[in-house]
């Protein structure tokens, strides 16, 4: 269809706006995943978030905005999947059971393509995620965000209404390079809430001789939490096989539910949960 | 001074252009050093770089474009400096004998104010800064990049022309993530010499057992570098101590010159000094 007029492009932006409300209306929960800084965690805790969910008998979706570096299908091992169109919209991809899930690497052609684009194409990106996907009676919709406080998260805050809150993850040592704080900054100013901080990667137990090592410090997240006054949601480890499993699409919820990264993770999921359902599904 | 007209703006947006090739033309060498991934080390490297050249006396200059993320002042401890003007233009902030820096940090009001910014001011920004600050006649200047592949590193490699070329900055995890793998690709499609690939945190030894801990992996930097046919710089291990003096404004190369980190590092400078000044100065 050839966009005729100015005036007929307004018209089809202002529709999608609509159809955005409608949409959104229709999901019960809309949790953001955020971080001022890179590398903190944010996608495996996304990740890890929705699946725990998903366990838990929530009709759960995964939406990676991140449109630089869209980790989320290779964290949950559906990577190579194809996206399905219906009459009502884009069909996610469905994970496993409770899961589905929708990310920009499922539209690329071929993999390790960059996505050059600039910020007004992002922001459109974002907002056709928004309009066109079919998600379905969702009970909650998880959006794994980039680092920083540019077009995404912000298309992201002003967009999803009402977002029930912010999930802000923070290493110790991201805490002195006031990224995170500038990023909680900007949630507050939107008026939006955050459900709370978790300090990611604070101590390391060493395999060898099980002596602990704080490689990149320990309990600077919630110095943070308190000096924001935000509340402060624990702490995770770093544990070496982590990553490792979340390279070959594994969550670690699920490849090691007894080891203390989980068991720590899914206390954090019940503070949420409580947060976020109050008790009703 | 109000613009009036459209093509006032234009005549001004050009002008800026000119300038901008002007303003680079009279620095000897420019590199900048990228990642797709965040939290990588990205600005750690920019810095210890940029404090190896100015201890073998070149000139130079770090300019840091990470708009939503300015770590470098903080980095070099002089997160408290106010930029200065001349009639030639805004003047860096001396950070050491020979070592210039420029960062939006200095610009804001506050502490942890966010650069709440979507792309087109971000562009503008970056615009501002090459054109607008007077670097004098320095040998080379070190842009820090944000991660991913938007508004900021295209910027850069599409306005500093010509770009010696580009550091890219991974971890053996993050090679898995495609995101990395997409940068190099951006940099190859604009026909941007890649200097080549650094692994960062590879390995780490327990500081109480002294067992080697492969805590994120270790080799996948190099393999990538072969995999896509660009150069292999080296590798440097995860240290207990580099995050904390980083936190207080101390460049681990001046702080432990004589650590094994500072050691590879220094290898690696050499390495990038031979391709960027091939023996001249």
């Amino acid at each position: 269809m050839k966009i005729n007029s100015e005036e007929e492009q307004k018209k089809l932006l202002m529709q999608q706006e609509i159809t955005i409300v409608k949409r959104m209306s229709d999901i019960g929960h809309k949790i953001a995943v955020m971080s001022g800084k890179g590398g903190v965690g944010k996608s495996t805790i996304s990740v890890n978030l929705a699946v725990a969910f998903a366990l838990k008998n929530y009709q759960t979706g995964i939406m990676d905005v991140d449109l630089h570096g869209p980790d989320v299908p290779h964290m949950l091992g559906i990577e190579n999947a194809i996206l399905q169109s219906s009459p009502h919209g884009i069909i996610p991809v469905k994970a496993r059971e409770n899961l589905e899930v929708l990310s920009i690497e499922f539209m690329l052609p071929t993999k390790g393509a960059p996505i050059i684009w600039r910020g007004p194409k992002k922001t459109g990106a974002i907002k056709q995620f928004l309009s066109d996907v079919s998600w379905g009676n969702l009970d909650v919709l998880v959006v794994d965000n980039p680092p920083g406080t540019g077009d995404e998260p912000l298309t992201i805050l002003q967009s999803i209404s009402p977002l029930d809150g912010v999930v802000m993850v923070t290493t110790p040592q991201a805490v002195a390079g006031e990224d995170v704080r500038k990023c909680v900054n900007m949630v507050k100013g939107l008026n939006i809430p955050i459900l709370g901080i978790i300090e990611n990667m604070s101590g390391f137990t060493c395999p060898h001789c099980h002596e602990e090592i704080n490689i990149f410090g320990k309990g600077e997240g919630k110095q943070l939490a308190e000096e924001l006054e935000v509340p402060y949601l624990g702490s995770l480890p770093v544990e070496t096989g982590v990553g490792e499993n979340s390279d070959q699409g594994k969550p670690f919820i699920l490849e090691d539910p007894d080891s203390k990264i989980s068991k720590k993770f899914m206390k954090i999921v019940s503070k949420i949960e409580d947060k976020v359902f109050n008790g009703k599904k």
